[in-house]
């Protein structure tokens, strides 16, 4: 029989588990309203409740049934010993989640943080299956990521490393929420790209991008793209400009980790082989090993939608 | 008995061997010119008789009284397998260097890159000694650099990671020659300051610069240090702006890889605890996890003069 896993993806405003098999497709999945404030017992218990209707409605027994379960969740967490340091969006500290959902679950719990089930889906089940040395660049609101380095998640002395959105690429440049300036999500993130695109609406009143967009206030990070394959001068040049810094920040992870794969994930990889066709050139003039006998291949990430649920029940996989 | 080690330093210009204690103390070491070009054949040879000699010299049984030898050597560096894949400086590729010296010595023999070396010299037996994530920034003609992550050296797919001189830290600046415009050793390395100094001087010919170094051409990068002290407005100004870009590329390091600790070595670094009071406030004001549990300790490297010799020689303890 094949065997399942519970993924769990705790945001702070949805909790969304789903039932996984081994090659990372969700059998079925369901969603409530994480609705904060409330207590860590009280998050719990819904945790567990969730995972259990969903085993239930869809005729499993969850500890029969289910081999284990794994949380993502933001904050810095501390996968082997099960505990969330801390988690802003929640206000825990020190929240022992995997020791105290052991009195719900008779199966085994694994915790990690949700940059790192990022990491893990691809790893264990997806584009970057079978490498020792993996990166996953997250492009969406912020830039995130993850990376493992000889078959292990790189997690830093506390749990925060990979903060890769805020490695400054331009000295001095755009002022970022972290208390830097210049840092690669200002430039390289989908929100960088829609605010960088509604300035170029506004200086160029005769771009395509109004007639893709007439409603300035819905402009995404898609809309350039878009105007770039029509033809649109302005939009061109965002994408071209977009690609510089993409590229920059990209091309600093492999000179630092050289590793096996970069999987792209988040909105702007929807773009999928445009994107990396626009990319490619930059990585090939500038990689440090451009002549070493093995060099950093550049994916699409196979996880993007659900990719916290899946990355999640792989903890399961990657702790067998 | 005491452990003793033989630790070679293969560099473009010299060979240098030394027998290392497992503290890390040189017990006394040769060297030889390398006398570029020769085969590999005869370069091995001259590696084991420089061994021999100073074994001999100093009363050793190479055989007896030593426990390995480790190589240091610049290129792409398979330690596991002992094989130097490419060497620009020697022009050999794929050197099956740990195979063929053991047909002259009897006793293990490893070989690691020579940026990994300093690493290893620090966890082994330096400053970052029992930490399992640990960086070696070093600084000098350009900036090096090795990591541990989860005990283990980051080398990446092709044994060329942790080329952190030629992460891009101000898009589209000083053209590099490795392709790129804007890395961190075009700013932050001993050849940048000492650069910027020469046009510092020869904007300002009243600054104090003048006279610790009359001749401009022996300027170096330990002089804007010196009229710093002495109260001179350019040299403060030079610092300054220096220490900006170095804790630039340092703070980017630390979100990235969030180390136990960051050991600084290279000729930048006998400023000791001058340059750490300088560089602590950019990192306690920018680093990421500035409020988390645990922090990135930063260090002046133990091991600075004759660090290539000690960390070939700690591949064997490190190996043991």
């Amino acid at each position: 029989m094949e065997k399942l896993y519970l993924g769990v993806d705790l945001g702070g405003t949805n909790i969304a588990a789903g039932i996984v098999d081994e090659s990372g497709t969700i059998i079925c999945d369901k969603s409530i309203k994480t609705n904060l404030p409330k207590s860590e017992k009280q998050l719990e218990k819904d945790i567990f409740n969730l995972c259990d209707d969903l085993c239930k409605e869809n005729g499993y027994d969850i500890n029969k049934d289910i081999v284990s379960v794994g949380i993502g969740t933001p904050g810095s967490v501390d996968g082997n010993r099960g505990i969330v340091w801390s988690n802003v969006n929640f206000g825990y500290t020190n929240w022992e989640i995997v020791k105290n959902l052991k009195e719900f679950f008779q199966i085994p719990v694994f915790v990690e943080n949700d940059a790192n089930t990022a990491i893990v889906a691809e790893v264990v089940a997806g584009n970057a299956k079978g490498y020792q040395n993996a990166l996953v660049v997250t492009i969406g609101t912020g830039i995130g990521g993850g990376a493992y380095v000889n078959g292990k998640i790189c997690s830093g002395c506390n749990y925060s490393a990979l903060e890769i959105g805020h490695m400054v690429i331009n000295l001095g440049g755009r002022e970022c929420n972290c208390g830097r300036r210049g840092c690669f999500e200002r430039y390289a993130s989908a929100s960088a790209l829609t605010r960088d695109t509604k300035e170029a609406m506004i200086k160029n009143p005769n771009s395509l991008l109004w007639k893709l967009c007439p409603n300035i206030e819905n402009a995404n990070s898609k809309f350039a793209f878009d105007a770039m394959e029509m033809g649109d001068e302005t939009a061109t040049y965002l994408v071209k400009k977009y690609i510089e810094y993409l590229a920059c920040g990209i091309i600093n992870l492999i000179n630092i980790f050289q590793p096996d794969i970069i999987c792209i994930g988040g909105g702007v990889s929807n773009q999928r082989e445009k994107l990396l066709d626009l990319l490619k050139p930059y990585i090939d003039q500038e990689d440090f090993a451009r002549n070493a006998h093995e060099r950093t291949k550049i994916m699409i990430a196979k996880f993007r939608n659900n990719a916290g649920i899946i990355g999640a029940a792989m903890l399961g996989v990657n702790n067998a």
